[in-house]
């Protein structure tokens, strides 16, 4: 019964055979290896044009990088008050881009829209004495577990684009995001107007792999010099390259986010049905959000479930009834439905109240 | 006859096996994992004593992340003009430092002395217009090839610490010295005067696994947010747990790096008995540096022998004659007499003339 | 009537002449003149102990390097979320600290309490993922002309030692709150806390001139090497240190303050008699920030009163009725009475209506 | 006898006078007071061209801005190995620029040349492991009192350009030299090709006043934020405006450099004609470097000479006979053929050899 996050659990078989695969023989390193070569290619493929793509380690990494590529360091970025560049990353965004500034916008449903986005940039009438904004950040699926649809995608990225603002999309439930949507990688990035990406697989089943995709050469100058410079230039690159591989081939990447995705909606489903938790928010990818008694809390965590407090607010958090908690189950691509009615039978066990 | 450089060879297959050993089952995230903290202690018990171990995924980053811990923004670091942090890492320690300056001192055996230390250190009479040299940095093994003894590594220690510097050892060849050598691992290091170090892996047979070390906490205080600001946390740590359990036990580190010092030996006898190169240096780790005419290097190169120039100087190599180059032939643990062989016997063929 | 800011006010008199004085003959360069030796004893002597002293050229500077010196590049300053230096400095603090975060925290009457400090810092939950609070920092006075109590700064003080953290102080308008306060510059400062100043002197009637002080010598470690890498060493420094010299001799900057306080309270009452604007906080320094409806500040704008809307929040400004304003006017050491008159006649000239 | 540099020199009396002239009234502040826009348009008109100029406080900030405006953080100014911004300025380029690295060539007339530029950028061959070179900077005239001619700069400059570089000036001297030449502003810099220039004052005659000019929009893009961020935007900027206009009107700035460069080539003769110093360069702007016995030194320093010996190499310096010294001389615009006289008879007093 662990939900703590989808990097509580490990590398899927294809991939780690992948991985063992391509360790015979003697490859070019620092990425002009072979497995390299051909995950360009199918990422190419799958967004239906040419894109520019940089594999690194680590999803915070992949954000840092993309920012540090479409803002100076006396730009600004806007992003949700609780997106992970924001809250989770140590500031790495602030090292990587030279210093500039997060600009966080609060909203209880984990979506920037361009009401709040032209809010906030209204409010830079400082001249020189404001950092410039030059990037707007949102993350797909959001941090909330909900997802940006297509028009609200657009909309930012004209908003942006209009006051000379790149779109950046943090990707790190990427595939989460697309499944739910049913729609291409194409139309929920570069054709709704997303200039630069961060695409996950780390938490839907690879190892350590994170790609920055450029839409657009403009953005990936000299990129070459900025990953390496960040230390996240692989020597041995090919254990990337056959990572990306095998996530893509046969798409495994599809359907483990489809499986996440469909046990998350059993879970949201079942949770609800129990009346005793709320759930504020729908699951739209893989991560299901209920307010639920500090009591139910406490019994489930006795019980062996892994879950946590979720720190950040959401729709109705704000003014948490006493003794009410605000909590996050994320379901991965070897999440089961057994795991799912183990809990769901722990929550019908209890028998105290909100 | 790939002689490029170690990371072109794959992973040692006892480190492939732990890594889809550790593939079951749920481990908490980001370094929390049973597999890290058994590698934590391992690492105490090699150096034979409490370290600060934390665990990286490249040799770049250790390299930074312990200089950033070891100097101010403002300060000094005193390299060998050829070290892989002045000319191999595209500015990365300047990023993680905030702008510390490398000073970079020349040395035909890719050595600092505590005479060439103390000449440049003297040479900073400008007060604050200067920054502050607060570390020195060995590599050892050399970027030459060569190994600093203990002694020589004692007196760098007793000289930077009587100025006020730290000593950090870049050990991205950290086993093939130590075999060299003969010591133990606490001799190399913590005894001598070091107080950090990069212990590197991945070149010895591991996939992407580096190690800082701190001999001492007052460096480790709250370097956590130090790695994750740099993207180097990463969230399934136990890939890298299982890495390190594998390449310490059994003495799989030791005997790769024994393998691939005696291979470079090998190599290095049989090229020098060829009378057609010459060897301006021992080779005292893994590996060789000759001197040969163009017209074998060419020769080599289109017989398929994969090894490259060295753009940096060694005894004897500013005033090549016309003609000739500095090449380097870099050992692995994969590396066979076989391959050493053919290169040889290529080396015989050709004909021609220095 | 010009109320735009204390900075469209030029050089008082007296600090003129020091500085012409000061024009003969050679003085040793880089701040080691006699008149910066005086400038250190006199703030000494001002501040009843040894004190730390780094004179430099804007008020954006010794912010920025005061931080520098107090919190580490993964640190975090808990700051108003109003204050200079998160909205004023464009970024300066980020880069001179190497990408520390700061943490605004919003306040209608511009000031932090131990209460919303306590509550922020608490929410630090996430361990490495967060950056490390490590200072706090007040604006004595607050950018809504209201200023700290000698106990608010003690308690505040009080939280941020204990919880390890280091207490700044912007005094940009320093000496306006001392003498509100009249109580000494060691009460207000290092006697209530404080660990590092920016003692500002240019609003209050020099050219440009701001001092770093540090109550305490670990903070000022090196900070030589910090002011000179941030450009911010004069190699003229004599002027500086006569600056100082005037600034402080005769009681210059007291008889300053208290005249921009005396008429910035004049200007208040008066305006408040008008019964045409409301003002929702107390002019405890030397500014005034009124509620208006945007029909006087029309009439007030063409009748040639120079002064500008706030762009921040003040009590009761969140839900400000349709029409009304938020302002902000600022009396200078060389602000007029009569000034104050000609615009309160100009108020009650108007006819509109709120 | 104070020949320690142009800096322990005063303020001219007509530059006193303009900054008390301009301390009446209000100014707008932050740079857009008439003073400042005069200084723009008398800028324009000396360098024949629309300019964008943005004054600043010191000489490091003047090239470590321009330099952020050239580079990014992975790149590369080429410079003299002992060029201020390589050996005087603490680091302020690598902070300024986010981290770029400064690769210094040494020469021992000061001077870069196409030949030694050429040398470097080719030995960038390691791809994206190297920073990128992005500008060369000379300093026009030297560190050693030497002038760049023209088909010098413009040698270099077609070099730059050619390889995708920048061309940048650090004009600290740039009147001494222009003077020297005989030629105008405008040749000697965008005809030239010159992008950006540091033009100092201080050292001419200025209290603290340096600009930074851009020639061609694309490099002055959004650099308000950066000087504002780097806080050289001063409130009351009246009073550099001020400076600027003074400096320029009635050729004061032209006098002053020709005075300064008479004195030095008068004492350089006349040094010269004792028979006990030799001159290993010509004196070409205002200062001159000696080498002279060590007795000769300590002889002029106990006769309250005072000058300094110079840390960096010249010509025939490297392998100075036992007991000379490499010795700066530098005449201001206040410096007088008395001093100069009193200096020499103390030389020709001097019975010791060399």
């Amino acid at each position: 019964m662990n939900f703590a996050s989808d990097n509580v659990y490990g590398v899927h078989p294809a991939i780690m055979q992948a991985m063992a695969d391509a360790n015979s023989g003697t490859q070019s390193s620092y990425g002009s290896d072979e497995f390299t070569a051909r995950a360009e290619r199918q990422l190419c493929d799958i967004f239906e044009r040419e894109v520019d793509v940089y594999l690194v380690l680590t999803g915070t990494a992949a954000n840092s990088l993309c920012l540090s590529a479409m803002v100076p360091p006396y730009g600004g970025v806007v992003c949700h008050s609780e997106a992970h560049i924001m809250v989770d990353e140590c500031g790495a965004p602030e090292l990587f881009t030279g210093g500039a500034k997060l600009i966080g916008i609060p909203d209880p449903a984990g979506k920037l829209t361009t009401v709040s986005i032209t809010r906030v940039l209204d409010g830079f009438i400082r001249g020189e004495h404001d950092p410039k904004p030059k990037a707007v950040s949102i993350t797909q699926a959001t941090e909330l577990g909900t997802v940006y649809n297509l028009d609200e995608i657009r909309a930012i990225a004209d908003l942006a684009h209009g006051r000379g603002l790149r779109l950046h999309m943090d990707g790190a439930r990427f595939t989460n995001a697309l499944v739910s949507l049913g729609c291409t990688p194409a139309e929920m990035t570069w054709k709704a107007g997303v200039d630069a990406l961060s695409f996950g697989c780390t938490k839907n089943g690879a190892m350590m792999l994170e790609a920055v995709i450029f839409f657009g050469r403009s953005l990936s100058e000299d990129f070459i010099h900025r990953r390496m410079r960040s230390a996240q230039l692989l020597s041995k690159g090919r254990y990337l390259g056959a990572q990306m591989n095998a996530y893509l081939d046969n798409d495994l990447w599809l359907d483990n986010a489809r499986h996440a995705n469909a046990i998350a909606a059993y879970l949201a489903g079942k949770l609800e049905m129990t009346g005793k938790v709320s759930l504020p928010l729908p699951a739209q990818a893989n991560e299901v959000f209920p307010i639920m008694p500090r009591g139910l809390y406490e019994h489930l965590q006795a019980a062996g479930a892994v879950f946590h407090e979720w720190p950040g607010e959401g729709p109705g958090t704000e003014g948490l009834i006493e003794g009410n908690m605000f909590v996050r189950f994320v379901c991965s691509y070897m999440t089961t439905k057994d795991q799912c009615d183990a809990l769901v039978a722990e929550v019908e066990k209890w028998n105290g109240r909100a």
